[in-house]
């Protein structure tokens, strides 16, 4: 491995995220709260640390393959963590260390899981940094890096393929580099439609902003004790769309700018997506409507937490898990479907089950006529056996990294139900799970072992398992 | 597909059902219970039904493939759960059909769950027909008949790939008749040992009889409402014994019996699955120990549990349920591990997971150094593609049939932890659950939808999900 670049490419990563500070510091000046100075200690050290990575490194050749992708991802995911944690922690506003570094990787990884008893007791610009790690997180702070410095060279797809989710990367624009500015330039047009169209519902800026910070990263942060319970229907709805819109392909997004509208609706992962939301928020509603009791209440509630849960986002306006079983049900399996790659979301992502499906069939078929050759073919195209192999042992050690996470965490003294769906909506970045990790209630209960291993956990669905599982591996650090 | 051969055999089969319903018939002359008559009624109807379908389809060809092979074993385990349900619903001992039938397929399956809320008030020939299916499904029936109608020709060899559990038949002898001969001599030879080192135990020969069928399959169904709890430490140690036993590959015993033993000790799928049985039973031990209070009760009560969830056999000498949530995570997990392949064991089998684990790190290997050639392998011999590509595919429909049937049995009114353990007691073929179908209860409080639900379940993992998913492809049915 190149460590050089490696380590050189991590200090600029946290110069990036002393930048990054500022922009609470900024909301701290405005609410006049004392937190400014453990934003400025904290980009400090950030600062400081970053700036000594690079100049130790800064003898480096710049050659990138596929393992310093990997331990560059890795990596940065779990420095940026440990220092944007810092000022939760020396704010004394989450007074734990591990508690604030759980609350910092729920937030870059777009998780939305939380330890916090009391929400609204925090300060406004601990608030909105936290909300503000989700919108960070939801792109991936090496796409942002890649299109802003343009002195990476186009070796970076290294990077990408190691950190965007879903199991084909396709790149949109001949050069990396550019393919992350348009998806960005996507990323930021839209966060700024909803901040618009929440401030017509009635919410100030600063709620606005957060809430389209958490909804563009599918993350789910709120400022409120009920999440989104308490905002308008107009707003919850708006809420719904944007989760929905956030969940599918980025690059629907760029064909449509390209008017290329054929190619948009000849998507299969978008009409199985926009299926299965349909379907399920149907079902939901037929089985919950004796709880509300009319119509309207009865689909803005389903529908709300049928796009929470999909999108991997993980508001509530309804406290689900007092839901009948059939929904919890649904929403549970939801959960591990995720959204369209490509996506800020998280899970197992739809066109990679859509791809294991089809790979299903065509066992059965080959198993009834051994001779005759089948092939996958996804949109048209016929998909390679080397992604097809990557698909399934994708799935292999999704589940067996699920089972190590669920018996390392059964020593804690929840049910069953309480314990898998933790696993579950950590390990598929989603948030709220069920029994006494539901939406009405946190993670604080849990031990700081199994904190730290739901960290992981995100860490792990966040970066599509690979990168995190390369960091255990002696071969990645071997020198060339 | 060659239907006429596929009704012709499916008619020999419920002739040698028709004759397997003599032994309880003689269990009923013995104790004078009037069960008698049902199990001739069903013989007759066994009778009929097969001779008609044999009469029927006498001009056939006797050419088997794939097709047929699987549309056999699929049918027939349908078609013997169907009339082998009979005798139950006929005395009016269980007097819903569909719970006759769910009691049956839990049978003949060998998973062992139950809707009987009294068990000790069934006649002695209906518990003996319910524990002897277990014995007749353990191997499956189908080896069985291979073993004794000589005029079944090798290709057969395809209805033991459809009904062998495991990634990997391989032929011990050169003929498929003779494979099945030998082990069916071994399997019943060790139920003979069993049955005898249990009336040391004190147990009469009706129990002895009963827990050996149980075993052997590793079925699970007893006789009593506690299970094995109130027969002797002696007896409940044999039976733990024998359920690890009948958890190895058959295919052991017999290198076994030809003096390999550098074969045996060098078969990794044997180590990893004694291992995992140790480490489980040290572990529960640990953890457990303060409900016990004695090394020698603890251990006892972890050994029986690990080795009757491991084995999928569903025996009980203590209420796992209560037992804490680490304990209750490791059996969980053993629910889908299960044992080694070519057992009569149900899950996912021990050598399967293996292989699947080393193509997922061969994944790892190849995302580091993409240019290197990985190959996988199993006791030092190097895996087909195509074995690979089949195991993933399990995996892959495994998981997909898990959640769909899981979704289906969500209306019923049990927490999750209930319906989940469930799915994972049916599909895996291990009979208890936890919560509401823990080992202290059963699955009487499910509707009769669920039942039929679970009942295919049950078979769809007994059969290794392929022949069960195939009935339902049009290509399976079309005339050649």
């Amino acid at each position: 491995m190149n460590r050089k670049k490696v380590f050189f490419t991590l200090g600029q990563l946290l110069l990036l995220e002393a930048a990054l500070f500022i922009l609470p510091a900024v909301v701290a000046i405005i609410y006049k709260e004392t937190a400014l100075w453990h934003f400025l200690i904290s980009a400090g050290v950030a600062a400081a640390l970053g700036g000594t990575l690079m100049l130790v490194c800064r003898k480096r050749s710049n050659v990138i393959y596929a393992r310093e992708g990997f331990a560059i991802v890795a990596l940065t995911w779990l420095a940026l963590s440990a220092v944007g944690a810092l000022p939760f922690f020396l704010s004394r506003e989450i007074p734990s260390y591990i508690d604030a570094f759980f609350e910092t990787v729920s937030g870059f990884t777009t998780t939305g899981a939380s330890i916090l008893n009391d929400i609204e007791a925090l300060s406004k610009s601990i608030l909105f940094w936290r909300s503000f790690t989700h919108w960070i997180g939801g792109m991936g702070v090496l796409v942002f890096i890649m299109a802003i410095i343009p002195s990476v060279s186009d070796r970076s797809i290294h990077i990408i393929r190691a950190e965007v989710p879903g199991p084909i990367v396709g790149k949109l624009v001949p050069r990396a580099k550019d393919t992350a500015r348009v998806l960005y330039l996507i990323y930021i047009v839209l966060t700024a439609v909803m901040t618009i169209m929440l401030l017509f519902g009635g919410m100030d800026l600063f709620e606005s902003l957060v809430h389209a910070f958490g909804t563009a990263g599918t993350g789910g942060f709120g400022v409120k004790a009920d999440s989104i319970s308490s905002y308008s229907p107009y707003c919850q709805w708006v809420i719904t769309v944007f989760m929905i819109a956030f969940g599918l392909n980025f690059n629907l997004y760029y064909l449509l700018l390209l008017k290329k509208f054929k190619s948009v609706l000849k998507n299969l992962e978008l009409w199985v997506y926009l299926g299965i939301v349909a379907v399920s928020i149907c079902a939901i509603s037929v089985n919950i409507y004796s709880i509300y009791g009319n119509v309207a209440e009865t689909v803005r509630h389903s529908s709300f937490q049928v796009a929470s849960i999909v999108s991997t986002s993980g508001f509530a306006t309804a406290d689900f898990n007092l839901w009948p079983g059939f929904s919890k049900a649904i929403l549970l399996i939801l959960m591990f479907l995720g959204s369209c790659a490509g996506s800020t979301a998280g899970g197992l992502k739809i066109s990679r089950i859509l791809l294991l499906l089809k790979m299903g069939r065509n066992e059965l078929r080959h198993l009834l006529s051994p001779k005759r050759i089948n092939s996958v073919k996804m949109d048209g195209k016929q998909v390679d056996s080397a992604i097809q192999k990557n698909a399934a042992n994708y799935f292999i050690l999704y589940f067996f990294c699920f089972g190590i996470i669920f018996l390392l965490i059964s020593f804690e003294p929840f049910s069953m139900e309480t314990n898998f769906s933790a696993v579950a909506a950590c390990f598929n970045n989603v948030g709220p799970g069920f029994g006494a990790v539901g939406p009405a209630s946190n993670f604080a209960a849990y031990s700081p072992f199994s904190k730290i291993v739901l960290s992981f956990a995100m860490l792990l669905g966040r970066l599509e398992i690979f990168p995190m599982l390369l960091l255990f591996s002696v071969g990645l650090w071997r020198k060339k």
